[in-house]
Order: C-alpha cells, then sequence, then structure tokens
C-alpha cells in the first residue's frame, strides 16, 4: 500500500458533516447502524469471519500476530473466548519497553511537522481502512474476547467506536485551528514603531500511553488514540491481557496507513503484557509518558490519576449507574426497558445501571401506587423472562468475559441472602450456537439504605439491586449521593412530577451523570450516541475526563512561538 | 452600586474586538498604554495617589483594610514598601478558611446557573471598574509592594493585565460557545423512532485557590481568576504576604460589582497568610478546592502539580531564560537592546533573559569576530551605564522587591569570583525620589559550561551569566537544553544566518520557551502582549500551562447532560 493523494480531500466531505454533527449533537454517523446493511453484508462477513480464523492457533499450536514493530524479545497471549471457553492460540510480540519509547520519540517531530491537514488525513483513511477492510474480524476478535454478542460488536465496537474515533478528530482540529499560524504584531513604543512576525506552532507533549479494557476495548482506545495522534503526538498501546486481538488488529491497521502516507509507523506501536506480570505502573511513570489515557479499573484508574504527573491523564473507571422509580405513566413498559438495559451485555458496561431506588410506599402510576415489592417482583420477571429465552439471552446477554465474573455472582448471592433478598439467581443459559459459551442470567437483589456497603461500588456483571429508600426524595438524595460518593457514568429516572424531573436533572449535573429520564421502547436507555452524548463528566470517581470535548484533546499540545522584525512592511489596510 | 441593565450589552463591542485580536494575534487594546494618555491622567492620578494613601496606616497606627467578607478571625499584613523600607501599615482580614470555602460553595450554584453572557458581562464589568476607578490607585500599591516604577506598575500591572484577563473571558467564552445548549436527536430502532430532547449544562468544578507572587502579582492572578469566573467556578485568592495590597483592592472590586450585579460577593474572597505561618498548603489539599492557579517558586510550584490532586493545577514557576548570541549585524544596537532587558524591572520579571550564550570565539559582525571577552566587557558597560544615571536606572531597574535578593547577589558575586570573572560588581544606586528606596544595579558574572550548577537554575533578581560555549552549535545546544532541563519562558536569539536560525526555532519548540529573534530598538526584547503572545508554553518545568489558550480554560468545567423523549414532534425538515 502507498498513499499519495492528499488524503485529507479525500475524506473533507465526511469530517464537515461530522463537524456540523458535532456542533448541532444531532444524529447522524457515516456508517451503516446494522451489519446487514453494511455494503455487501453476506460477502463481507464471510470475509471477516476468515480473516478472524486465520488469526488463530489451531490443532494446539499456537500462531504469532505479525507486527513489525521494534524492540521484540519474546511473545505472549494467552486469550480465552468466552464464546468456546478454549483458548485463541494467538501470540502477540512482547517488546522491550525502552525500545518502544525510543522509536516512538523518533516518529514524533516528522508528523508532528506535517500540520494538520494531513495528520487528520491519515486518520480519516485509517477509520475508513477500518471499516471498509477489517470490521467483520473485529466484529469476530471483540465476540471471542470481550464476550459481546456479534450485533454489540459490530455496532457498539466498531461503527460507534469509530463514531468517536472521528468525533475526538473533530475536536482536536477545532481546538488546533483556534491557533492562527502567523500574525503581524505592529506597535508604537515612543516615537518608534516596532513590527514583528509571529509564527506560532503546535507542539505535541510526546508520547501517550493509551489503555484498552477487556470488556470494551476500542470504544475509548480509538477516540484517545486519534486525540493523540491528531495533535502529533505518538501512541503505546497497552490492551488488556484478556482482550489484545482487537487492539493488535487496529495497531496495525494504524502502523499500515501511516507508512502508506510515507510516516514512520512506530507512531503506533503495541505493549502487552500478562495479568501475572502487569506492565501498567512502568509505563505510566516511564520518564517519556506524556499523556495516559485510561480505560479499566477504579482501584488502577485512581491509581493512574495519582501518579501519572508529570504526564496528563484521562481515566475512565467505573461506578454504580443509579436509577430513580419514582413514578410511571406506563409501568410494564417501564420495566421492559429497564430490564433489557439491566440484561445489555450482561451489565458489562460502563453504562449498565445497577442500582434501582425506589420509596418504600411504592411507585406512583395512573393505576394507583404500586408497592415496592410488586415492582421488584415485576422488574425481576422481566429480567427473568428474557433470560429465559436462549436466543433473546444470546442476543442480549452475550456472555460473561472473565471468569472472575462469576464468581463474583456467588459471593454477592450469598451476601445478598444474608443481608436483604435475592429476586433472581443467576445460572447459565445455553447459548444456542456456542454450547460452551460462559454465561449466566442476572442476579438481583433487594436491600435497604442500610446496605450501603454492598451497593455502593460498581459489582462488574450481570448484578443489580432493588433499593427501598424512604420516600421519592431519599430516593433522589441516595442516588445521586452515591454518584457524587462512589462515582457514576449515567443515571436513569422515571417520574411523572415535573418538579421531581427538574430537581433531579440539578442533582445529577451537581454529581455529574448523565441522565435520561422517562424513556421507554426501543432504544436500550444506556445508548450513548457519537457527536450527541457526551460520556463521562469527570465530576465524579468515575473518570476525570469526557470523551469527547475540547478539554479532552486541547491539552494533548502545546504552542510555542517565535518572533522576529518584519522583513517586509505591512500591507496598507483594507479598505 | 446596584447594576441592572443588562451588563454584557455594555462591554459587547469591546468584548467582539478582543475576540478579533486573539483570533489574529494583531496588536490591540482598549486601554492607553501609557499613563499621560489615561483619561483626565493628572486628576486621575492625583486621586489614585490620594487612593493609595488612605490604604495606608500612619503615627505607627496599622489601619485596617476593610473587606466584608466572612470568617474574619483576625488581622494580619505586614507589607514594605521597597520604596520606602517602611511597612506600610495595612492590616487585612486573617480568614478561617473553612468558612471561606463554605461560603464559596454556595455562591456557585445560582452563578453557575446565570448563563455565559450575564457571567461575562459581570467580569467585563470588573475589568472596566478596575481601569476607570482604580487603576493609579491600584499602580501605586503595585509600586510599595512589587517595587515596580511606575510606568511599569501602569503598563505592565495594570493595562496589560487587565487585557490579559479579558483574554482569559475570551477563551472562556470560546470554550463554553462550543457547546451547544440544546438539541433535538432522532433515530430509527428497528421500526420505530426514538425522538430526544437533549439539554446539555455547563457545571463548573467548583472552588479555584489563586497564588499571585510578589512581584508581578495582577499579571497572572487576573487572567486566572477570570478563566475560573466565567466558567462559573468561584476564587479564594492568596497573595503573596509581602504583596497583599493590590490583590486586596482587585478582590475589593470584583466583590462589589459581583453584588451590584445581584450575585453572592463570596465567589471571590481572599485568604491571607503570614511568611510565618503560611497556609498554601492547606489550600491546595483542601478538600473543596477543584482548581490551584499558582504563580511563584518552582519549589512551591512543582509541590503544587505533585501534590493538587484530585484539584487541577495551572503553574507559571520560573526559568532560567536564555540568549543565543551567535552573530549580529549591529552589535552595539544588539547589546543596548539586551542591556536594557537585563535591567528592567532589575529582572525580577519571568520574563527576564538571565543566561547569555556567546561561542568562544566571539560573535560575527559586519566588522568581522569580535572576540567573546570583549563582547562580555560591551555588554557590562551598556548595563552598568543605565544603572549609573538614576533617573535612568530609577526608571528602569526600579527597586529590588526583597531583602534576600540583596543577600543572593552578594553570595552569588563571591561563587562567581571563584568560579569565572565578576563582570559587573552590583551596587545599590540612590533614587531620585526615594531616598531610602532598595536599589541594586545588575551583578554580571562571565563563567563557561563547566559551571552549570551556578546558572542552570533561576537566579531570581539582577543577576546575569555571560557563558562562553564551544561554537555557535554548542551555545545553541546549551541554551535549550538548559531551557529542556531548568525551565525557560523567553528566549532571544542573535543570528544573521537563516539555517541557523531555523534550527534555533525548532530547538526552542521542542524546549518550550517563546523566542524572540534578532530584535533591536525600543521595544523591551521581553515585552509580552496580550492577545497576541503565548505565555508560558506548559512544556518545561517553568510552568504546566500557557496563559491563555483553550487548554487554560476547557476543563475548569465540565457537560453533563439530561436527555428524554421529544414531547413534540420533530420540526419538519426546512428545503
Amino acid at each position: 500500500m502507498h498513499i499519495d493523494t492528499p488524503l485529507f480531500a479525500r475524506h473533507r466531505s465526511r469530517f464537515e458533516q461530522a463537524q456540523q454533527a458535532c456542533t448541532d449533537r444531532g444524529c447522524w454517523s457515516p456508517f451503516p447502524e446494522t451489519p446487514n446493511r453494511y455494503p455487501d453484508a453476506a460477502q463481507a462477513q464471510a470475509q471477516g469471519l476468515a480473516a478472524f480464523r486465520a488469526h488463530l492457533g489451531a490443532d494446539g499450536v499456537d500462531r504469532p500476530f505479525e507486527l513489525d514493530q521494534p524492540g521484540t524479545i519474546g511473545t505472549l497471549g494467552a486469550e480465552i473466548s468466552p464464546y468456546t471457553q478454549q483458548p485463541l492460540g494467538v501470540r502477540y510480540p512482547q517488546a522491550d519497553v525502552d525500545r518502544l519509547f525510543d522509536a516512538a520519540q523518533k516518529a514524533i517531530e516528522p508528523w508532528a511537522g506535517a500540520g494538520i491537514e494531513q495528520r487528520l488525513g491519515v486518520l480519516m483513511e485509517v477509520v475508513e481502512r477500518l471499516f471498509a477492510d477489517h470490521l467483520f474480524e473485529l466484529t469476530h476478535a471483540v465476540m471471542h474476547t470481550a464476550g459481546q454478542s456479534f450485533n454489540m460488536a459490530y455496532a457498539g465496537s466498531g461503527v460507534n467506536a469509530l463514531d468517536r474515533a472521528i468525533e475526538a478528530l473533530v475536536y482536536a482540529e477545532q481546538a488546533m485551528r483556534a491557533v492562527t499560524p502567523h500574525a503581524r504584531w505592529e506597535r508604537q513604543f515612543g516615537a518608534s514603531t516596532i513590527a514583528l512576525d509571529k509564527t506560532y506552532r503546535l507542539v505535541p507533549r510526546g508520547i501517550a500511553v493509551c489503555f484498552a479494557c477487556a470488556s470494551f476495548p476500542t470504544w475509548n482506545a480509538w477516540p484517545s488514540m486519534m486525540a493523540s495522534l491528531a495533535t502529533g503526538n505518538a501512541v503505546i498501546v497497552k490492551p488488556h491481557p484478556a482482550t489484545i486481538l482487537p487492539m493488535a488488529i487496529s495497531v496495525r491497521v494504524f502502523r499500515q496507513v501511516l507508512a502508506a502516507a510515507g510516516f514512520d509507523p512506530n507512531l503506533v506501536t503495541m505493549a502487552t503484557d500478562s495479568v501475572e506480570q502487569p506492565i501498567g505502573k512502568l509505563l505510566v511513570q516511564h520518564p517519556k509518558t506524556a499523556i495516559v489515557d485510561f480505560t479499566g479499573s477504579v482501584a488502577f484508574g485512581q491509581w493512574v490519576e495519582r501518579n501519572a504527573y508529570p504526564a496528563l491523564a484521562f481515566t475512565e473507571t467505573a461506578g454504580c449507574n443509579t436509577v430513580v422509580l419514582e413514578s410511571t405513566d406506563d409501568l410494564d413498559a417501564t420495566l421492559r426497558s429497564l430490564a433489557t438495559t439491566m440484561c445489555m451485555f450482561s451489565a458489562q458496561m460502563c453504562t449498565s445501571p445497577q442500582n434501582i431506588y425506589i420509596p418504600a410506599h411504592g411507585v406512583r402510576t395512573p393505576q394507583g401506587l404500586v408497592p415496592l415489592q410488586t415492582v421488584a417482583r415485576q422488574l425481576a420477571d422481566a429480567v427473568q423472562k428474557l433470560g429465559a429465552d436462549p436466543k433473546k439471552a444470546a442476543m442480549i446477554l452475550a456472555t460473561i468475559q472473565s471468569p472472575q465474573t462469576l464468581a463474583l455472582l456467588q459471593q454477592l448471592r450469598t451476601e445478598g441472602a444474608a443481608r436483604g433478598q435475592v429476586l433472581l439467581e443467576p445460572q447459565p443459559y445455553a447459548h444456542p450456537e456456542f454450547p460452551q459459551a460462559r454465561t449466566s442470567t442476572p442476579l438481583m437483589l433487594q436491600v435497604d439504605t442500610t446496605q450501603r456497603e454492598l451497593y455502593g461500588q460498581e459489582r462488574f456483571g450481570p448484578v443489580s439491586f432493588v433499593i427501598a429508600c424512604a420516600d421519592a426524595d431519599d430516593a433522589l438524595a441516595q442516588a445521586s449521593g452515591d454518584v457524587t460518593a462512589f462515582g457514576g457514568l449515567t443515571a436513569f429516572l422515571y417520574s411523572t412530577d415535573e418538579d421531581y424531573i427538574a430537581r433531579a436533572e440539578a442533582a445529577y449535573a451537581r454529581a455529574g451523570a448523565q441522565l435520561t429520564t422517562n424513556l421507554t421502547g426501543a432504544m436500550p436507555l444506556n445508548f450513548a450516541a457519537a457527536y450527541s452524548d457526551y460520556h463521562v463528566t469527570g465530576l465524579n470517581p468515575a473518570g476525570n475526563a469526557a470523551l469527547t470535548s475540547l478539554a479532552f484533546v486541547a491539552s494533548r499540545f502545546c504552542i510555542t512561538q517565535s518572533r522576529r522584525p518584519a522583513r517586509e512592511p505591512s500591507p496598507a489596510p483594507q479598505s
């Protein structure tokens, strides 16, 4: 592959539409939202599956993943498919980290000097190549590492993540365009006029380390990589050891497009590690690390925030996403929507609701007050129904990424039974296509607010808590207070009382969770639309940065200037 | 004072001109650049002097500075005028810090809810009140605390600092306007259409602590305060104990205008301390601190950067600003400009040059190679000449802010004599108006690059080093390398070799010092123009943030959203 036409021109129209979408924040995407609308869908899907299978080991023999990056000192890889519970058999290069940093450092200057349009052109081409040549390969890679369903892997980890990548480019461009490249400055000092020509340069911070998470690797990693690269930095990707393949494919595409466009492919490299020998802290505190993007656990995220200095840190960790159910016009529709959203990818999404706060006296409906116990039972029944239909369960619940999650379910089931009431017992369901799949229907517990220790943190996986609160005001205070204390990305409210809604909007704005009110119907409640929904606020422990806003990009580069006496007289003013 | 007309309308035209200036980065200011052009200058100056004097104690009796902020538990104040070396006799409220935070916290919500234009209107009115009602009062307050000359206090600490305050408002507005307040989002999910109305809110981080420095208090403090306030935060100002009065006057004006516009004046308060009992660390690590703006010493600045988390930190500390003198068309003009700039406010400016790197073989000129020793001698003579004329010295050198600086001069004189050559001995000069003034002419030392320990840090005050380097390339490498290692805000280059200039521009861009090349004439080399020059790059130890860029403002607020089903159908598309 060699690219010699100006890349930005090829993608200008798409980029300008994305800019408009970010301004208006309406609905837009250049990509088909469902796999069946992909161009030549059947053939593309078959090719993608074949490409995925070509990565895998066979007959007990591992297969190396070719990545021509420097400093390879060995191989590693121990991914296990949540669908087959068998090893993928892919071995990735293990790198001498210092050599990755050295190579990245060398690559930066020509990239930073290339100018905004050239960088954007290359990165928009990466987006196009990921979409056109690798999307179904990535879909299967995500399925067999993160454990998502085919549809979610296509959308959430595919086209939606690509949309978010473009969104990051839009904001990077906006922040960089705010700086004029040249100025003429002229002023009187006493009797003389001083005229200076000034040149402003955008200087990247340096090398960014981008941590991708196990359950949704591309979703934050792609936009983070784009934010760093667009502003002239290099990126070292650190995938979660359980979910390397989607990032390895991504890194290879970035490198191919960079090289084809005449840039040093070492602008994007990958540093792999294992659960037994993690290298995360070493990467964060490497003297050449200038930026850290982190998606993952609260514990390590907080360590990153505290210890990244002098590097900048952008984090998304986790929190307990809250639901307040005060009153509704349509209890059935409300509970159906909640149940579906609680089941989506077995609640292994950073936006999945976990804690459902309900007034002890029940929920107001047009049919009168429905007692808490009845609401809890109906919600559990709706969840149970989804899990009981294997085809639906496969679509919605998909699989459990990590065996640890199954252990957590057992532990919480026991604790929950002792401290409250088990509304729904978790159990495996039989996946219709993958009989060996690691699955579980959700665990639902009912407790009161004395059990905050139990629900006052993210419990990663299909676990939810119905929490009895003193009254409607208490429900809102508890829910928004838990977001402030423990973090929260999303929040969901059902109320027919406009005054209550207004107070909830204010409370959640302070707490910093993105609120969805009175939504029922076909859209998953936690669906986050690129170009429209801001992901993470930075106001609570669930993360310190929003994807994507100006603040996410503006500090990834610095502004330097040089000025000298003007060599030509100032042009006459235009009249 | 009560303000009821819409304030932004009153200031719209000025604000729009400032926006244009920030885009073009040409020369613009709404304010007269010299005190004699101030409206009704004579009367205004007399009133300003009277207002300043009215603050002072008399006959050994201190005078309280009235500031009706909460939590006053005592008074303190021990300022000494560098011009008279006598106490000012002003006592400021000492605050119970927790009560300041509590009061600030309560003030935020209506301010944040007021909207962008209303906040900008109030803050533009503050700028106008500072200019129209307090400028000469502030000028004298700066003179008799920081020790600046009358002209510099008027310009650098007065109108230029006000320009920088407006500049911060421009960028704050730009960052906030990038977020639309409302959107309609509509998408198909299967057979049904989901239409959502989305509302986006800008939520301030919380309470900002703004540290002002002793020698240039308003220069960074005003724009930092504006950046925080414009984005909805409250500010607690922590002045340097030696230089409280300019900030006390400022805080009172902010409070008056806020109150007159119907807002809680506790959005801006002042926390004073003493050298003996500093409260800086307590303020930085207060659980309610969300933002820290710091201007001051390297040591405390680095502590702030390391320890402010979870608060955001924006720092400007110090560095060794460098000069590379390789070749010049006009050696006399070059040395005159350098000498003047080295003397300006006795080099107590963060932009003052300190280290002058010259090839050992000398400087190329149209008259041939001038030996290093001759160049050094001529430069020392030019500096000596400025100090020898008391009237010029008073205008340019002004006074020495701190007695510690005199002690440092003595120490460095001794060390310099042992390790190199003393080019110029420091000595007091007799100030024509203030015979008791604390003054010193500059100390100049000549060393070679083995003495890096001596010059490889900011030596605050009138100290400079002529540094003999192996050759021209070594001079550039040493100078830019010292910036990378020890920090540097400004850099100055003289060369007639365009290739050398290009390499220097690249080297200083990497090192992150703002470069001025081949400038001679009436403009002080280190003059930094608001709306045009970026101050600090964030790329080296001299500070982590630029004043003012989008990055300086964009993370001071967060974006929260609420979305709910659209109550009205989407309008038909416009054809």
